[in-house]
């Protein structure tokens, strides 16, 4: 079967899952991205890599943050740059997404930035894309559903080989609320692919998949067991919606149990890093004393992420 | 009476309408349109053309679509981009349109894209900047109410011109809900104004305006009668809020009258070309079949739409 | 105590209000922006002093016109402005006002600009960095509260300077609800700055605020008293959510008594110039006869203010 992330010379054509995606492409983007970091310290943030291409931010489903990452990642590369918020737009008068990606192709759009609530709409793009020949038009995935996150996985695999170096002797741990997180499901692919040995999930059983130890990953429903010895913890977000449903009691037992505080984190290794893919809800998922503290590497993410969405679309342009 | 899309050279100086613009001028945007077809397909697709200029995307009604179109032709052009979504802005502070505008003009506009819900709008500004002697000014028409909406009939024009070559030699169709639609006024206007020989309407009755036959056009209720030996058909979109009022029974029946089927087109010339402005509604005016067949041009429409844009801009900025 | 908005060389560090910005800055503000009114009717309306800068509009109170004003002058610097409308963002999420800025920072941030609905919230922002070390970062107040519109209060005194030379000489009058306006708290601080030996405020007991005599300027109960002799009169706008509450009986009468009309003005010197810093409620705080008159210096406010703000991003990139 065809590899849809990848051209016929098995280069990068799409960003869609870190879920297949090869480690050499993997690590070639992590590679890319170093100098990036460079650019961004200098007093003039600009290079003229993607001069005169259009990139689109499509968000089917609103997120500032996310969309601001990649507006200033393709306007350091001189990208012009069109941001189209779509749920106020032409799917409200019955536009088909294929139709809407369809008059975006004819204005010549060079790259599509896709945020969508669904999972696989990316997908879709790229498989219409490729039936009808486009194969100059490349899609990235900013979030689909709850399948796929990659920019934010391949920015947690900048951070952690910036602060550790390898991949090949490390004790990871996700705490939280896997079941509905595309930001985990990215990160445990890209963790398995790098060759990290022992990968551990952490949360409560409503809050897991039920699935998850297929992914070769370990499964601990006690928060103690799982931080103990870890190199790396990574926090996941605990959505609004999930505080006060049916799979929670409250935020404030949430934290008591699975919240991160310096006394959790002393079980982990005493040069553990601490991740956090933003935005936080401190007292609920972390404790302040933790998010602010020596350990975090949480605002380093951020800047590893603009270097990382810089890499990707540079390598996809001159793919 | 003074033109008022016409500077005192009688070179353009607004456009605000097809309506009244002299065939000369009509020639001269689709014919310096024509190179900026292939700008698009380079690999830096950006001119000087209209660098450190300010250009005003003020749109007084929602319409991200063409709001996109003019922001990709103007910063194509390389021009500084303000995207207004003025319904959530000033006017509902109290203040007038008039007032808006003076404002804007301090902040040294060099070029207004209007989009507004009430026609003559974008004429009321055209006299505003004419008799405040602020010539420099352009103001570019992107939809004003039922009356115009110039930069579409344009584009129309030039995809008929692109496929057909000639038009003193076409039957032409729009076929539709021609009475509320200000992109039927522009395409009649200009199909005129080119010499077209035969034009028709069709729709049915309560659709088309009682006066329409004025306006030189064969009026027909009778879709196959209307589609016969054609050359172009030009299919309007049905506004939803038309679908269920008391001027359509429902959007099925409506497609089954007026909807442009494979079976209904093959009464028209073998090598008729279909149009559409979009967004599309597939099922009610126009089949997939022949949305997505041979004969439909909707696509290059939207690609001739950007540089006929980028044409018209240009030819303000020159002027 | 440390100036918060001076770098420890005594250099324009934030601009956070007018109140205790000494006058050497605030002069040298008003130099720096003169040349930058040329720049604005040049064919190419940019400077390359902010290339490659990205400055952030952050604005958790929405504000088209204010924001526009900023984004223009930042492009025509040739920053990368990115604007975020906070409001339908992140503190939705939960994330904290200094959560957001550290994000943006590790982004690279060059600059925020910043409206907020919370009187000090740039004050926050600009101590947060100080307190982190991230002096390369520089914060515009765009208004917060009712406590400051420090860019408001630079362009209205370059606008007197403009017209009126010297400031030592002058009696400069300040019509209307000076209880509720962020823009008459730095218009005072200003004018007092730059000596102007007299200042009034002018309007109902209920909108003046109680401690005005404070500040050194002379509190007048009647128009009539308040306007003669003076050569500046600067009027205010009166939020439509003070015109039918509590402390005003409508905006008929209030026009009555505090309106700008053609007979009032005649009570001050015959070269008085009047000013409003939009949008302009006409009918309410100022006729159309005075608002469109010969001594209404309205516009050229506008345009002065994008000369003003290219000279504070100018100088604080500098810095």
């Amino acid at each position: 079967m065809r590899n849809p992330q990848l051209n016929k010379n098995g280069e990068l054509q799409h960003l869609l899952s870190l879920d297949g995606l090869p480690l050499s492409i993997l690590g070639a983007i992590l590679d890319i991205a170093a100098p990036f970091t460079e650019v961004a310290e200098r007093e003039v943030k600009k290079l003229p890599l993607l001069r005169g291409k259009s990139v689109f931010n499509l968000f089917f489903e609103n997120s500032t943050r996310t969309r601001t990452t990649f507006e200033i990642a393709a306007k350091r590369l001189s990208a012009d740059v069109i941001n189209l918020n779509v749920s106020t737009s032409s799917t409200k008068k019955g536009e088909t997404l294929l139709d809407t990606i369809d008059n975006l192709c004819a204005m010549q759009a060079d790259m599509f930035v896709v945020r969508h609530e669904s999972s696989g709409a990316p997908y879709l793009i790229a498989d219409h894309l490729h039936a009808t020949g486009r194969n100059h038009i490349h899609v990235i995935n900013a979030g689909d559903g709850r399948h796929a996150h990659p920019t934010q996985g391949l920015l947690d695999m900048y951070t952690i080989r910036h602060f550790k170096k390898e991949f090949h002797n490390l004790i990871v741990v996700v705490v939280g609320d896997v079941l509905h997180s595309r930001v985990a499901r990215s990160q445990l692919a890209a963790l398995t692919t790098l060759g990290v040995p022992e990968v551990r999930v952490v949360g409560p059983r409503t809050l897991l998949p039920t699935d998850v130890e297929r992914l070769g990953v370990r499964v601990c429903h006690d928060m103690n067991e799982g931080l103990r010895d870890a190199d790396v913890v990574m926090m996941l977000r605990l959505q609004n919606e999930r505080m006060n449903g049916a799979l929670l009691p409250s935020p404030q037992e949430y934290f008591k149990v699975w919240g991160l505080t310096p006394e959790k984190l002393a079980l982990a290794k005493p040069n553990a890093i601490v991740m956090h893919p933003g935005p936080m809800n401190r007292g609920v998922e972390i404790d302040s004393t933790v998010a602010d503290g020596g350990q975090a590497v949480i605002l380093p993410q951020v800047t590893f992420g603009i270097a990382v969405r810089m890499a990707v679309m540079s390598m996809l342009a001159g793919n």
